[in-house]
């Protein structure tokens, strides 16, 4: 089942009806409501839906339009069932012209729905506004704020609170003011209760004349006017903001790596919301005007769900708005707000220090480092390596030192992580750019017309004249490096690198780090690279073993493929190797803030002290190990330990064939690191590769015209085009033509439409879902992706 | 009156009893409670606090201990003075030796305190750990997730839920699972009902009777039993905890601008919650030991609250833990997670843009460019401004393009901000440091011996032999620019820098940006500047007037100074001039996720235009405009803007004699800009300088011996002292014995304890307020100051 949009049209103004309790009047007001809605917009359609009922007190209700409900149907729906049943509902009514929907819920804010999810965590892709109806009881200012709360942290936007006038408790007048000095703009109106029933056994006929008379009287006052009055505002406000905002942004933001002069309103996505692996985006104009042509009356649905099939810049995998991250924050934000950190210490950046040492199973690393994002933690890794470095062999500070690198790589836009990575189109018109290494080519691995190939690097080819291309049943195979090495595969690529490293050093070259993305270069093209796990500066022989780090220290920049996108911790666990400095971030927060931590090992750390405070590591950003960041990546390494502890990804872990594990699914780690002469790795058992990309996809994309290979590893597909008459590399165009046509989105047989929303690197596209994709929106996108790249032949 | 400290002692446990709802049985719990720590911890003393009742039908509670309340006088107390009194009642019975307080709120976790604050609000600076007892009724399922929502955004550390079973509605079965799944640890406990009232008209003895088989039978079972264990182990688990902390930090965080050779686990301040101006920080070992000494009983509370002296890296202003702030980021947190942001648009992220764009009130900013902190958001305005000069002048990118900067001058420790900063003693090891600039010395102000005094620079006066300094009778008059831009009295100097300029470029040197703190030299010591608004490179005025910018770009880095730390929305308007990129960070998220937004003229943004990409701001983060941080930072303006336009700050900006404004209280802006020719700089009507730190302090402390100078402007009070025998600069040890001083804390008549954490800037102590300090506060620490200078003499 295709996923479910937000709930808008220009037309039709829904509203859901949430109560701060069970019987505070949710109904009454509903009513009230819709009764108002009646007289002042004589010539619309005012309907009423109430999706969930919670017991047999509900069917008694006197009531304008009579609830349409899957619910009380013996069969329980799913969730995004539910949800659908209600879209099409509001979709029928919106086709037939401007009008009114309003849905109530049952019980309070958290009561849960037929399924067991509470009702505010059920509804949230819907993104209905929101008529909170306050409690007057006793207790009632409590619940009102409460439910308030439990709303706001979950993205709702709370239009109005309703509630009944109460002269001994007060709430009305306590929460008017509660509300007007925190939350400006929201009103709250009171509304008479109803009468009391007459007499002691009311006659049925007498009692629902007295209710007549009340509803008439409340829904024809000024109170109940002026409540819909606004709500129109605030749905028109809405519609015209979003519809705005593209031009706006167009006019005022200066957008990341865009070339402006190329890009129009009409390419800006506008996005009003996110949950789970989808984005609710603005459906596209052209689509919208279309859909107004076809039915003038309702106009079509302006919200679409779009797959965030760039995992929101690789920095989502619990999915979007992910409660339990917003509670992460919230409570750290609520119990800190920030906390300076040189020279103090809080719960969460220790305990995120004590998570990260204990996952990450490399014994070396034993000192956390915390800055802002990839790029800045990149920095503090290389300021950590070159002065250990340095520190060892008695270089001077103004001695000209670099880095060992890998062609393509990609650790940041600050300064220090540019010059990181070899001169390329991206960098060489930058003022101050001034690359500081030796960079070198790679194996790269790719499902080529269905069999694994390891292609050797360029310059080897070269040198042989002859073209060495390795052929693998299995990403397994690949990645088993004892096995490979016992093989001594990899003899050839090494020498030669080590050859190339001694001329260097021969040639008075200093290396201060190797620096490198281990398996997947990222933003260089979405590679999967292997063999690099040997690399050594020649030189490094004559170093004392018994220091822990060898000739150099190696710096694993797993910014991107850290955290689980590849389905592991560690992302240097598929080299089997231990780095001395590891840089992770991204994934660490679950896509919610920005927060990096820069894992170091005692002997990089021993190498900054002194007695002069001028010899320590002089960096520092203000929000450095901020708790909110801290609480929530706690959060997020908690929930991502318990998908893997707990079988989540066994979905996909089963399809083995992609990945042709040995038996028991799991491949053993060498105990002998490649990097490092004395490396400590423990021996620990590892999964298998493994993506939730099926191998049967991967296999029939490998084969489509087009493509020049494609390879999936945990959440990451990759799919690598011919760069064909194009040209190659970032001019290539197949790549874009598939996005587009990907972004143009697909319909199912309901009609309902959705869409992919992805990046191109050059000519790859990439599609990198969540760590908590659901498998059946896997093979949808499977579906949709293997349908565009035929029909582009 | 002191701030208060939270509740923990080392034998005491003290849990507070929240409800989900009102008569859900918090009496009947708490009543249990001590009933079965009175049968559990025979040699302990066991007690109860009820400080705020809601009504009459609490007298009627039979209970153990009777409640001990200030609320229920006719005079209402401060939200103070009510939590000082319920700490110095736990105090008494803490010193009494081992035991537990159990202290119940009043209503549901929301429900108004005497003042009006809702009591989750009003309890937070205790941080006691919170029982929650849940709501076993129709609808008590919602109720009771969302008190613990409430709370848990308050950073309250909910330890149990405790409910009555209901065979009917299955709440405790439903919260069971749901806390099991979401809150791992969270146990929730359902002990039985007590039974209803017997017969029609039970009489007292009889109900007596029943009630009491009914509590001995409830606190005897192995629940009740259980439930202190439990609570018991996470008491003590959490002093443990905080008791290790700085040791464990010691060995495994790698601290930010730390030498951690000289860095002892005791010096690491262990701090544990943090709330408005205070944090609340673990008391040191050796007071706590000596504590334990004088009262081996009771141990001496372990908690203390702290003024967060350095405003937490300059980056609070709005009060830790702002319940808004909080709201703010989770609402974002829920509606978005995270949204990738090249070509696409989110509300918070637009908003905030406009709202930027509106509030500096500089004509020529247009765009905004958002990354992540000060550092990174630096590089971008350099990048940007860079471009801009070599597009204009028609430069090579690899052509060496050098920054105009100020001496001391500081933007951050990524290698591009780093380059921007004159070589010294703090990253002159720094490997890939290479100084790009020519800097500049300046004007310094300072209140010397009470008078305003305007230093010149010490170039300036060696070359006219003598000292130059101007005497000024308040700072009103110093930032007086258009009158003293009349009397020409900043001729000399400007013609200066003319002439200093000029030789750079008769020597070929090619400057791209001039970049600067306006007004304040942050961590290059706190200095207040002035005379730097008519810089000009020598050569501009060959350049076309009619450009949006002449000569150069200039940089205004705001990190520190913009957004109201000064009292102003810019740190620019001090020297009425526009600049034409400027950098906003620190407060703009009001301390509690990095954000950085750097806003840029269209004339800049339009250097980048063409039809290549490769020519675009190849600039951004994974993170770039993350909605939490966009959205905490359009709610921190909007409050900023509040507090401004509501006359939050009258009693500092009444104190007008530190800065003798005009009859009005007001200055008027030039209409002429300094720095650029073409300025629009529309007259605006600016506050006059002002800050929350008294004038007759500041001159008081500038009559201090040791003192070389004070000033104070907006919420940041600058202490130089004499460099004394102890070496100039950062080895000066003046400032660090008044910090240390500060730090050992103030003893209030009552034997509160409170300290001050600040931190110092080579010879300079700084003490950095908030927007929102109270009067009360600063005046307290004004008085603390005054002592601890006098007492170093």
């Amino acid at each position: 089942m295709a996923p479910v949009g937000s709930m808008l049209w220009r037309t039709l103004r829904t509203y859901q009806v949430y109560g701060a309790n069970t019987e505070v009047g949710k109904t009454v007001f509903t009513t009230i409501l819709c009764k108002a809605a009646r007289s002042l917009y004589e010539k619309e359609k005012i309907s009423y839906l109430k999706p969930v009922s919670t017991g047999p007190e509900d069917e008694a209700d006197e009531r304008s339009v009579s609830p349409h409900t899957a619910a009380k149907g013996r069969v329980i729906p799913s969730d995004r069932r539910l949800l659908r049943l209600i879209h099409e509902h509001a979709s029928q009514k919106a086709a037939s012209g401007p009008g009114w929907l309003f849905i109530e819920t049952a019980g309070g804010v958290h009561s849960p729905s037929p399924s067991g999810t509470t009702q505010a965590d059920l509804y949230m892709p819907l993104r209905c506004p929101v008529v909170l109806v306050g409690d007057s009881k006793l207790g009632g200012i409590s619940l009102t704020i409460s439910a308030f709360e439990s709303l706001r942290l979950r993205g709702y936007d709370v239009e109005m609170i309703l509630m009944f006038p109460d002269r001994t408790h007060g709430n009305h007048q306590y929460l008017s003011k509660y509300f007007s000095d925190q939350h400006v703009g929201l009103p709250v109106l009171a509304l008479n209760e109803p009468p009391p029933p007459q007499g002691r056994q009311p006659s049925a006929e007498a009692e629902f004349q007295v209710m007549s008379r009340y509803y008439q009287e409340a829904s024809g006052g000024d109170v109940a006017r002026n409540a819909l009055t606004q709500l129109e505002e605030k749905h028109d406000a809405r519609v015209t903001r979003l519809e705005s905002m593209a031009a706006e942004a167009h006019r005022k933001i200066w957008y990341p790596f865009t070339q402006q002069r190329l890009l129009q309103p009409e390419h800006i996505t506008t996005i009003d919301a996110a949950r789970g692996d989808f984005f609710q985006t603005l459906v596209p104009q052209a689509q919208r005007n279309s859909a107004a042509a076809a039915a003038p009356v309702g106009g079509g649905v302006l919200l679409q769900p779009s797959f965030d099939g760039s995992a929101s810049w690789w920095t989502q995998g619990l999915g979007h708005s992910n409660p339990s991250l917003t509670l992460a924050a919230a409570y750290a934000a609520g119990r800190y707000g920030h906390v300076m950190f040189a020279e103090a210490v809080h719960e969460p950046a220790l305990a995120l220090a004590e998570s990260l040492l204990a996952g990450i199973r490399n014994p070396r690393l034993q000192r956390v480092f915390y800055s802002d994002n990839g790029s800045t933690g990149v920095e503090v890794a290389l300021k950590m390596a070159l002065r250990a470095t340095r520190a060892r062999y008695g270089w001077d500070a103004r001695d000209p030192i670099i880095v060992i690198g890998l062609k393509g790589g990609y650790h940041g836009d600050t300064m220090g992580a540019m010059d990181c990575a070899e001169p390329g189109v991206f960098n060489e018109k930058v003022e101050w750019y001034d690359g500081k290494g030796v960079w070198f080519d790679y194996p790269t691995v790719k499902c080529v017309r269905g069999r694994w190939v390891v292609e050797a690097p360029e310059a080897m080819r070269n040198e042989d004249g002859v073209g060495s291309n390795q052929e693998f049943g299995s990403l397994s195979e690949v990645f088993d490096i004892t096995e490979r090495e016992q093989r001594r595969e990899q003899e050839r690529y090494e020498n030669y690198v080590a050859k190339e490293l001694k001329r260097h050093v021969d040639h008075g070259r200093r290396f201060g780090a190797l620096l490198m993305e281990p398996v997947v270069i990222g933003a260089g093209g979405m590679l999967l690279v292997t063999g690099t796990q040997n690399w050594r500066p020649s030189g490094d022989e004559e170093d004392d073993a018994k220091t822990t780090w060898a000739g150099l220290p190696v710096i694993f920049d797993e910014v991107f493929t850290g955290v689980y996108r590849l389905g592991r911790f560690s992302a240097g666990s598929f080299l089997a190797a231990d780095a001395d400095v590891s840089v992770h971030a991204k994934l660490l927060t679950g896509g919610v803030v920005p927060l990096c931590a820069t894992l170091a090992s005692e002997s990089v750390f021993r190498a900054f002290a002194s007695d002069d405070k001028t010899d320590a590591l002089l960096h520092g950003h203000s929000y450095t190990a901020h708790p909110v960041g801290c609480q929530v990546a706690l959060e997020s390494l908690r929930q991502l330990r318990a998908l893997d502890e707990g079988g989540r990804w066994d979905w996909a872990k089963a399809r083995k064939s992609n990945v042709h594990a040995s038996d028991d699914g799991s491949t053993t780690l060498s105990t002998q690191s490649g990097i490092h002469k004395d490396s400590k790795y423990r021996p620990v058992v590892q999964d298998a590769p493994w993506s939730i990309w099926s191998a049967e996809f991967v296999e029939l994309v490998s084969r489509q015209a087009g493509v020049a290979g494609v390879w999936a590893l945990g959440s990451v597909l990759s799919i690598h085009m011919d760069a064909g008459g194009g040209g190659a590399g970032y001019k290539s165009t197949a790549a874009v033509r598939i996005r587009d046509s990907l972004r143009r989105g697909a319909r199912d047989d309901r009609e309902n439409t959705w869409n992919v929303h992805s990046r191109v690197l050059g000519n790859v596209l990439y599609i990198m879902g969540s760590q908590k994709s659901m498998q059946e929106d896997i093979r949808e996108i499977e579906e949709l992706v293997r349908e565009r790249l035929k029909s582009l032949q």
